[in-house]
């Protein structure tokens, strides 16, 4: 059996069934029907079919993960939110989901080889850090003409494909809110700066303090690695803080939920003695005690979009069209969301 | 430049060097290092070579996922954990993860095709459901002699590779401890009994009553389907029930939460009114108002057994050996975590 039969009964081209098959570029609904249909009545399974009709062709979309030896990073918000959008997106184009953990010891990275050795198609790379050695990984992909995306996070000076969110605005908003309810000492726990969406923050953050002439002060910075560890360990330093801050805005709510406990751990309470906001609006910060308010990032979205972003370029490479590589860069908007913890009592 | 010239540096036969760079048996920890340290020199790639020395080899290691559209799988602590646990083996192991959405309407099953395909050397199975179809796709793997590996879920009459949490044990102990607090009158808030798992939680369940000498009703039975709606659903009925329940025993945290969430709405509180376990000891269950008493299963430990098992029986194949296929069956022992919600005034 042969594409050509496929294409025979269902009345379209052999081109036509391989990008239907391969998900590449826009096809019409009904000629894909067709299509799949006539390969199930002939038996045939799309994705065993995928290997023989296009050269090159593994079916995978790898998704490069940073490898840290014992943290659980699916079962961080950030990153199993992407991942379930980019699988729901994969899912849906008949593709499979490549996992690729990187080893920043063994020293230079080379995302290349997993298109080299037709292991995927395309990749999306997530918690990539602004370092030489990622940023040559990242040259290479592109030299090579590799499809690629980044999800959350931006290399100033390239103009890569990426999904992000408005983290500028996000914590603007977020700052605001504390600004109104009338906090002036406003600390700020952001995650280290080698990632483009902490400078972000920063860069909301500053902006919301400008706005409402408060000046900026280095010495309510604090610096966490988006750990709830890192924040329980900053909890007693800001409660401890002469005079102490009105309100903290963190980074991530994993850090927030770690000052959460660590302030009730000494009798200090957010939401009462102190306002607190987190970032990202993870299932968590709906059943903490107090509930926390915190910034909401489309996650799931973001990799769903990142998906459909690599399966537009792979479509206008096969058609030698420019018109879909134009819009590289996603934006998604972010949202507060108002809950108890924010609350100060200022008297 | 070849195998050969790895095998001549490092001093070893040329079939150490792949098993070394398979990752495939048992292998002295110096003779490991030596291998790599001469494949580094002469800057040969790992998982590059893998492809040219062994026959029949993706160097992927397959992970089979429930696909449920718009569920964000990787966002439940089940799944997330062992995930996390499967991926740092694999990736010690020198292989890389795939991820592969399996769509129940397509009909039959077809796992082997993911090996005849050369899209994995072996592959775990995740979610698992005792149906017909299951059954038979699994035996069709058994048939072809493709390794697999199932978590968390048992078939009886046959005698697959399985890691597994004592569940018995686990809800077992639960339930006991509300017995000792005096409670009687206890609900049990199970999920499908098209897993395994929640058998065996009924079966814990009912031994702990059968011991304490108390009755089993069938009208303080609950099926959810591990939601946190589901749960919440539940919330009202319960609560209703004349004589109200002393003690609630739900199968996972999120359908414990999400009682706990419904009795908050109508005033009812856990740990006060009504005595409360969950299982599973979730991040979140630390975090809930009341926190959350709840059954720990070692999730990423399963993850991580599922992977050594797939490697042992690799390496077992190679060798003509029968030795490591012995013990298909790994049982992990789950524990008890008491936190607040299971207090109970019994006055």
């Amino acid at each position: 059996m042969s594409r050509k039969e496929v294409a025979k009964r269902a009345g379209v081209s052999e081109a036509t069934v391989s990008r239907v098959l391969n998900s590449v570029g826009p096809i019409a609904e009904k000629t894909r029907d067709r299509v799949l249909a006539a390969a199930k009545e002939l038996n045939y399974h799309p994705s065993a079919l995928a290997k023989n009709f296009v050269k090159r062709k593994s079916g995978n979309i790898g998704v490069i993960l940073p490898y840290v030896p014992k943290v659980h990073i699916f079962s961080t918000y950030y990153f199993s939110e992407i991942l379930s959008g980019v699988g729901e997106a994969v899912k849906q184009h008949g593709y499979d989901l490549l996992l690729l953990f990187t080893t920043p010891q063994e020293g230079v990275m080379n995302y290349s080889l997993y298109f080299q050795t037709q292991k995927v198609d395309a990749c999306i790379i997530l918690g990539a850090r602004d370092t030489l050695e990622e940023r040559e990984a990242l040259e290479d992909l592109e030299r090579n003409g590799y499809p690629f995306c980044l999800v959350n996070q931006r290399f100033e000076g390239s103009n890569y494909n990426g999904v992000d969110a408005d983290h500028v605005q996000g914590s603007y908003e977020a700052v605001q809110y504390l600004l109104q309810q009338g906090a002036r000492e406003i600390g700020f726990v952001n995650g280290p700066t080698m990632y483009s969406n902490s400078r972000d923050r920063l860069q909301g953050y500053r902006k919301a303090l400008d706005e409402a002439g408060v000046a900026f002060r280095t010495d309510l910075l604090y610096e966490g690695n988006y750990s709830r560890k890192s924040g329980e360990a900053l909890a007693r330093v800001i409660a401890e803080q002469v005079p102490r801050p009105d309100a903290v805005f963190a980074a991530n709510d994993r850090m927030a939920i770690g000052l959460l406990q660590g302030w009730k751990a000494i009798g200090l309470e957010a939401g009462r003695d102190i306002a607190l906001i987190g970032y990202d609006n993870s299932d968590t910060a709906k059943v903490t005690d107090p509930p926390l308010t915190s910034v909401d990032v489309p996650f799931f979205e973001m990799g769903r979009q990142a998906v459909q972003l690599l399966m537009d370029e792979m479509s206008a490479v096969n058609e030698l069209s420019e018109e879909h590589s134009k819009q590289r860069i996603h934006l998604l908007p972010t949202k507060l969301v108002v809950r108890r913890s924010s609350q100060w009592d200022h008297n």
